[in-house]
């Protein structure tokens, strides 16, 4: 039987998706694995990959598959299934070789600048750089700007949000930023949050983790958990990695961390596997990837059902945790402290921290504020959302890796995926009613086989707007967020 | 500066060299860290980096760059240098392409009937597939005769033993079967070797592991040991990993394993810089990269010097281990054993297991004997060699993988090993008078500067008979090995 130009175009690209398969890996081995000293041949291997990924997605037969596997007449997920490709093939034709080459050793001195500055304190050593980054940001986004896009901020997003604008992305963040500052300031008023306390064997911990990966839909015969600095997930449908890290010292690290990357990597695990190794093959959108982390993560994993059962599992492990009683340990989990990181927040806190540098970045973007004006602007809003004065630049506008990276469009996925998040809890609870009396006995399976069913089967088959509109039955919106954060924070301080 | 055309090539083979380092890399994945259900997306990777291998080195393009290199007056090591990537352009574009997918699908069907034909001994299941590979063997080496090649076993001797033949090979392996059959003899009459008893707790093993593969030159800033089933070192330069495997009821498993993997490893590790992804940056033939191993596990790592060093580590590490004495644990490392597996086999009979292997092979693919005949074949020289029966094909001709897989030509590169091991020992003992003083206090350090300064750091640079030359001060014969067993193993028996 002879091949469809369709198929044709498919294996091509899942050449192309392979490579890109292997090149994860060795990013993650060179996180958890390698030794340093194979720190620059490791470099060399992925700039090889790269390279050839990059030669197959910007090669003139790719745009001759395109172009046969269009004429024939096709249904609406093969277009978007060779748009997809397309998008690709523009994103490495649409910018000259030269500037790609430019912007690659603007990253790398960037990357040094910012480390001495955040080291040091010393903004000064980073600005220059980062003028230049975002000056070489435009220029890209100029570069690669459709019809379609209204600001050089929507081609930045496009890179992680696809199939979104940042007029639409406004419309919810702007409502989500004054209920959460006077949320913040409601709860920063209440005593203290208790605190666990004792030594936490790391072996008990490690056993306790894959419980909790399992609970939480992890297929380990497709993956495994290794030990991070900074934990993350890596890979696709059957072969799907997790990290997690240890303290003695705090448990609920390594446990929402696992919890976290677990929603991360089972969404992957379970896309279909017809669409394995394809441009569907992952998933939709940084933010709906972040939503399956942070359901996983806050709305199931810090709920007070969940709390609950994970209390008694962790006397049983542990014996005497500091806190006494369901009740206190819900709280711990819960707790909202003054802090100056991102990363370290709470569910409130979060995205005030995201919504930040969101506008900051737009505004950098748009040429609406110049990098010089930049620590000042972070000072102001830091002081306006969170009521204290930021003490020294890196705990403010030094203390991300992102803009050094030329990572702008990133931070808004952030929110975006606890927006989501809260979309699609609302959704499930309304449509497996106990499905929150399961989680109080540790059983997440109804939870994780709705967001398999609604969400993960589809990778990036379907946009991720029409994705969230499918699964809840309206558009997204803030709304629930918010309703979900203030029920849960406002009982949490009466 | 204008790039030379040797330059030119050394780049472009660079990129070749860099995606093998790659899949190397997946292989050792695959064996120690991968789940099983990510198999058939890890063999689609493999095949990928393997197809663009495959292209690369047949594309014409590599042609005209070696012709371009060839162009100017070049000294012996470039041409050699040359020489090397033709071989590889060679083997490449030699065979045709439906004759390369043909073996392929041939040694998958030939290895699953194997499998099945070892568990079942049941060799009639076997025997249609290795006629098969026997006969494909045979059209491949037809297709990649030169005319240096004097037999077509030849061709199958270079893919692992380049620069020798079997010619010299024979000369020297003639030589070692009647001695070795008579020390054998001798050594299995005298009463059985003590053995260890005890339990050795594994996380003690681990810790002892690590000591001694520093002590024998491993680099832990450019590698890892894992655990494998099989244990095997991957990787080169930069980048080398070693595996071992614990048994808890003995430990001289883990021992030895670690110390052959790190012969193969320091050998790697210690490539000069300069050649690191080259043709130059591997070991020069798998004789000497498995001399390495040997010299180290053998004639250095089982020495009565070595033993009696060991003992002292081992009573402090585990306390009582079932021998008395130094002279009783020096005879447990060295007892000899009648059986039937070559890989379970002392430095003595292994040699004689490989020979018949060799014979067997070169007859087989010289068509001086039928696959049919091959199973009562081995079984006669078995008796005529070990004066034991064999009692079922699976501890007979079906033991080993090596011929379901095609890998024909490999066996004689063990024995070579232990061979050239032999000349390197007597050749270090001679420049390093003081070295088994040194060994006896568990100090390996002037063995392995000796090693790295002979041999390692030439990586494939000098072919593999010069080096040992070079090194020894003459050319490679059997006389040291022989010479080395009869006067350990007599002792021993006295």
């Amino acid at each position: 039987m002879m091949q469809s130009a369709f198929d044709t175009l498919v294996a091509y690209q899942r050449q192309t998706e392979t490579l890109g398969s292997i090149s994860g890996l060795l990013s993650w081995d060179m996180e958890t694995k390698m030794a340093q000293g194979s720190a620059a041949k490791r470099g060399e291997q992925l700039a090889v990959l790269s390279g050839l990924i990059h030669d197959r997605n910007a090669a003139s037969q790719l745009r001759d598959l395109i172009s046969a596997a269009r004429e024939n007449p096709q249904d609406v997920t093969t277009l978007r299934h060779i748009a997809l490709i397309e998008r690709e093939a523009d994103k490495a034709s649409g910018v000259p070789k030269d500037l790609v080459t430019e912007f690659a050793h603007a990253r790398i001195r960037s990357n040094q600048a910012w480390g001495e500055a955040r080291k040091n304190d010393a903004p000064d050593i980073f600005i220059p750089e980062l003028k230049n980054i975002v000056s070489l940001t435009r220029k890209f986004a100029s570069a690669l700007r459709e019809p379609s896009d209204k600001t050089l901020y929507d081609v930045c997003l496009r890179d992680y949000e696809p199939d979104t604008d940042s007029a639409s992305i406004d419309v919810m963040f702007e409502k989500l930023r004054p209920r959460l500052v006077d949320l913040r300031a409601a709860v920063m008023a209440a005593p203290d949050a208790p605190r666990l306390s004792g030594h936490f064997d790391i072996a008990v911990q490690e056993r306790l983790v894959i419980d909790l990966a399992e609970r939480f839909g992890y297929d380990f015969n497709r993956g495994r958990i290794d030990v991070a600095i900074h934990p993350f997930c890596e890979g696709g449908g059957s072969d799907v990695r997790v990290t997690t890290r240890y303290d003695e010292k705090d448990p609920l690290n390594s446990i929402y961390s696992i919890i976290h990357e677990v929603g991360h990597a089972s969404y992957e695990q379970n896309i279909s596997k017809t669409h394995e190794l394809t441009v569907f093959g992952h998933g939709c959108s940084m933010g709906i990837h972040e939503s399956q982390s942070r359901i996983c993560e806050n709305q199931l994993g810090r709920s007070r059902e969940f709390t609950s059962w994970l209390y008694g599992r962790m006397r049983d492990a542990f014996g005497d945790i500091g806190v006494a009683s369901e009740d206190a340990f819900f709280r711990a989990v819960n707790g909202l402290q003054n802090g100056y990181i991102r990363t370290e927040a709470d569910e409130v806190q979060y995205n005030l921290h995201v919504l930040l540098r969101y506008d900051l970045e737009k505004a950098l973007i748009g040429g609406d504020l110049a990098v010089e004006d930049l620590e000042a602007a972070w000072n102001d809003r830091f002081e306006a959302d969170f009521g204290v004065k930021v003490d020294k630049p890196s705990n403010g506008f030094l203390q991300d890796i992102h803009w050094c990276e030329a990572l702008i469009g990133y931070f808004p996925t952030y929110s975006l995926g606890n927006v989501y998040a809260g979309c699609l809890y609302s959704a499930l609870c309304y449509d497996v009613p106990s499905v929150m009396e399961q989680v109080a006995q540790g059983d997440l399976s109804s939870a994780t086989e709705w967001l398999r069913e609604n969400i993960h089967q589809y990778g990036a088959s379907v946009p991720s707007v029409d994705l969230i509109t499918k699964a809840c039955g309206q558009a997204p919106s803030e709304a629930p967020l918010l309703d979900y954060l203030d029920n849960k924070f406002r009982a949490l301080i009466d």
